[in-house]
């Protein structure tokens, strides 16, 4: 998708530790317009698989799952990282490793809201070592509802979670893979 | 907004402590087609006023706000629940009192992200008590931004938070008020 390519270069900014920060259309301020470009993709390669539900985790994955969610007149469940009183009833739920935060947690979606009759698409913002993506492919199997694919906007193809996502045999569809990166320069695959 | 209210009532539950579940469509699962007549009804109340950025909270203001964006073509802001490392530079910083988690914690917004140019709307689901409405109304101020108002979708009208912040002279524009409810009824002003 080279408007988000030609945007990834011009704002995206390189940080030590193989941290790209994106935070400026992206996942702190966010570029709406840009949004429904990403969603309008995603309509396009997942167009024939009618698609009930779209499934994406807090906080940074929200906005994008509602603006492609228009495009698909599906509604978002988003998984969420702790159990809150608010939550009460069964719950399905997994285990997902944070390296920016350097903790794992716990992240939760009420079985009210994903169920064996559903044909669900993941969205989230990024993809990296995969334990997000592994979480919520976790909770969709667990709600034995059919898994679709994930839409990732930014793939780090530098590291495994793409490679072990997709030899387990799910569709996954990046809008951007990164396949290494400088301080001066990102190269796309 | 009689859209919202008709939801509230058919799919909001009671539950003790003055908690009012909405989660099948607003802040677990989401409705993205309410969420469009909810940001057209924003739209409607605030067109007048030249509005540049909105700004919400992680994580259930997100979809509303992303959505809302698209009515008046402005970036979204969401202010962060806490410190992580990809936050780099200096940040506006208040702090917020959950009542659904208790406990207090810091509030962030970079401050590329919010400038004394903006003319800033806020976006929240709910308002009850007004704590993280008041910080992030304190995150504009410290800004030097201008402070259009808030747009919430639901407001507990037997808490003091709206009134708490409509005495400051702040536009709050709540789509639902309720004024009490028992398990049995919701009473809307």
């Amino acid at each position: 998708m080279q408007l988000l390519l030609d945007r990834i270069r011009r704002d995206g900014k390189i940080r030590e530790g193989n941290v790209l920060k994106v935070d400026s259309f992206l996942n702190h301020q966010m570029d709406i317009r840009l949004f429904s470009s990403i969603g309008e993709e995603f309509k396009r390669r997942f167009k024939d698989e009618n698609i009930t539900k779209i499934l994406t985790i807090e906080a940074s994955g929200i906005g994008i799952a509602c603006v492609t969610a228009q495009f698909f007149d599906v509604p978002v469940v988003f998984a969420k990282k702790q159990q809150t009183k608010n939550i009460t009833g069964s719950v399905y739920t997994s285990k997902v490793e944070s390296f920016t935060h350097g903790r794992i947690y716990d992240i939760i979606v009420s079985k009210d809201f994903l169920s064996a009759d559903d044909r669900v698409l993941i969205i989230d913002d990024f993809l990296a070592n995969g334990s997000a993506l592994l979480g919520l492919i976790k909770l969709v199997k667990d709600a034995g509802a059919a898994l679709v694919g994930a839409g990732i906007v930014i793939e780090k193809g530098f590291q495994p979670g793409g490679d072990l996502i997709r030899n387990q045999g799910v569709r996954v569809e990046s809008l951007a893979i990164i396949d290494s990166m400088t301080e001066s320069d990102i190269v796309f695959r």
